[in-house]
């Protein structure tokens, strides 16, 4: 295991090492999307998508051939406070399904062609013996569950610090052992969705009312709880907005924490990370917190149909590519995400010039766009 | 080549064979929706979207893997009213493109795994001969482009119903050959927006000015000479909205005679068909006042930018399924709309039950749905 300073000079380092987006890969791969054999703009957002990732990555050509996901599990102690209509040990049971491929996250990441890297950050359940052996498991064994957020801190600022640190040097293995050109970010963990719209409230200062949702489908009385146990969550722990690990160490959960390391780390190498639902989103704002950079190179896949994620794209102004009412976390947004990414590079890439083609330009070359 | 009773004919009998949805496969893919291991409708409109298809194919668990993106090309002689910028070579250019792979639609093709079939239905420029003699080019001969709307009809009536049995035959034929599960409708043609602006307007009453746009990227004399075009074709050849074959003989061009053809067929063998942009959409509408039972088979990929899609939408009774905002043709929307029927279909195929996985959902399975 790590020491807690070493956690501390890891994510540091890796959010001192955050760039600005490459200008001149941007500059070229826009020149490159006025050449290619379409009426200027037609691609709509596909046109801006594939700018955007060559700014990211500074190729004015990228290829994302090195595609992950990473799914993401942990427990929260806030479950006793009756904010689910799901009892804790789903969690482990979907790391099973997981791993077994039989969850909607295997599905769309082979739709895909995504690998997906399956985490258990903190599952409070003990899980199958076979399931705790399989090799394609990561078990940082950070905690078994979150402690509940209605009496106190969810975790130690140390152990924050250790999950945020675990996403980075999982991403740096991720890269060094398979390659990778982007990553998506998914999670699971029963009462996640409360933990989430905790950390959102707290951020952006919304008012819980507004950012907290039904998750995976909470009646009305279960939804009271929740509501309840977010607003006792901030009073108790009395966060401050501007303290990313602070926020993480007192409202979050560990899949949250080593999500944030992710994105911290995508940033730092230049790799695209494609944003999931409210608590990948979530995720998103404690690594934005602790380095503001972080955002540019953050990709929102969807809308969610959850309350809170609005406000984490607001507050990171970014713009969903999709909009289908999803709102089941995994990653299965990020899936499609980036399936989409992949078609908007691919054209940028692949497709012909007009010159190539000896297509006929000149008239149109010099009317206005649209 | 066909007769004119023959076309008739074969317009005639696909139309009367088209059936309802399969009540039974909605229901049973319903059904199994609520099994698998995601809390109920989380997937979104992926699970609206699964059952659709289960109900227009007839299976329960449909599965897409023979996949056809047609392209059809025509040219108009409204581009002597200069409606467009880009002169009426660029359609034989494009139709090159297509064949060599340098296209959009050729890139997002492969990125959906889909097959492209080229088809000139009316070009007016000679191809070059290679391009010609490929093989991989299907030549309808249906004429060398329409005549000017704004002077009288494009075509005769018996050129128009010759168009649409040749959409019925190429599918016909497409699925004996190399089987058929879903089919995306595209296109090319300079000045084709015209045409199906004036299509949409006399289909659905609309004004010309809420439905004709600026196509490839007029500019404002260009859009004033497209919309008077609109108008006085209208004025001109005063056709029957309860006419599908009248519309088209008077607005229409060859190219989108023969993707409503392909509405019908599709339609008619229980295939999905995925509308792309306004001229695609033009050709629904066609099909749709031939037979209006066409409709429900038909699965709108995405909203285009141009203006008279949403009419298009609006009277089809559609929701898109992506916003992008682009506005090319080609099909290229249609190939992602494509991707995503996949991913929905696997979602309900592929997933494990609650039971299978062991996941626990008997809590859950009593409370009401967000």
């Amino acid at each position: 295991m790590s020491t807690a300073s070493q956690d501390a000079a890891t994510i540091a380092r890796t959010a001192n090492a955050i760039g600005s987006l490459d200008a001149a890969a941007n500059s070229a791969a826009e020149a490159r999307q006025g050449l290619l054999t379409k009426p200027p703009g037609s691609l709509g957002r596909l046109e801006a998508l594939a700018t955007r990732i060559a700014a990211i990555t500074g190729h004015e050509r990228p290829r994302l051939d090195a595609r992950l996901i990473v799914v993401v599990a942990g427990d929260h102690g806030v479950v006793a406070q009756g904010v689910s209509p799901y009892p804790q040990a789903v969690t482990a049971q979907m790391v099973a399904n997981f791993l077994r491929g039989g969850a909607a996250i295997n599905v769309l990441a082979r739709h895909a062609r995504t690998r997906v890297r399956v985490v258990d950050a903190g599952v409070a359940t003990p899980l199958p013996p076979d399931v705790s052996a399989d090799p394609s498991l990561l078990r940082l064994g950070l905690g078994a569950g979150t402690a509940d957020i209605t009496h106190g801190p969810a975790m130690s600022r140390p152990a924050a610090e250790r999950a945020v640190a675990a996403g980075i040097r999982l991403l740096d293995d991720e890269r060094r052992v398979e390659g990778l050109d982007i990553v998506g970010c998914g999670e699971m963990g029963i009462g996640n969705t409360t933990s989430a719209a905790a950390l959102i409230a707290a951020t952006t200062g919304r008012a819980p009312v507004e950012v907290t949702g039904r998750g995976t489908g909470a009646d009305d009385e279960t939804y009271a709880r929740k509501l309840r146990a977010v607003e006792r969550a901030i009073e108790v722990n009395g966060p401050d907005p501007a303290d990313g690990i602070g926020l993480l160490a007192g409202l979050g959960g560990y899949e949250i924490g080593v999500l944030a390391g992710v994105y911290l780390a995508a940033a730092s190498m230049r790799v695209p990370a494609v944003m999931d639902g409210v608590i990948s989103g979530a995720a998103a704002l404690v690594a934005a917190t602790i380095a503001p950079g972080a955002a540019e190179y953050v990709i929102a896949a969807h809308q969610s149909a959850e309350p809170g994620h609005a406000a984490v794209l607001d507050r990171l102004g970014l713009e969903p590519l999709l909009d289908l009412g999803m709102r089941l976390g995994e990653g299965s947004g990020a899936a499609l995400g980036i399936s989409l990414c992949v078609a908007a590079c691919r054209l940028l890439d692949e497709m012909a010039t007009f010159g190539e083609a000896g297509v006929d330009n000149s008239d149109a070359a010099v009317a206005p766009e649209a």
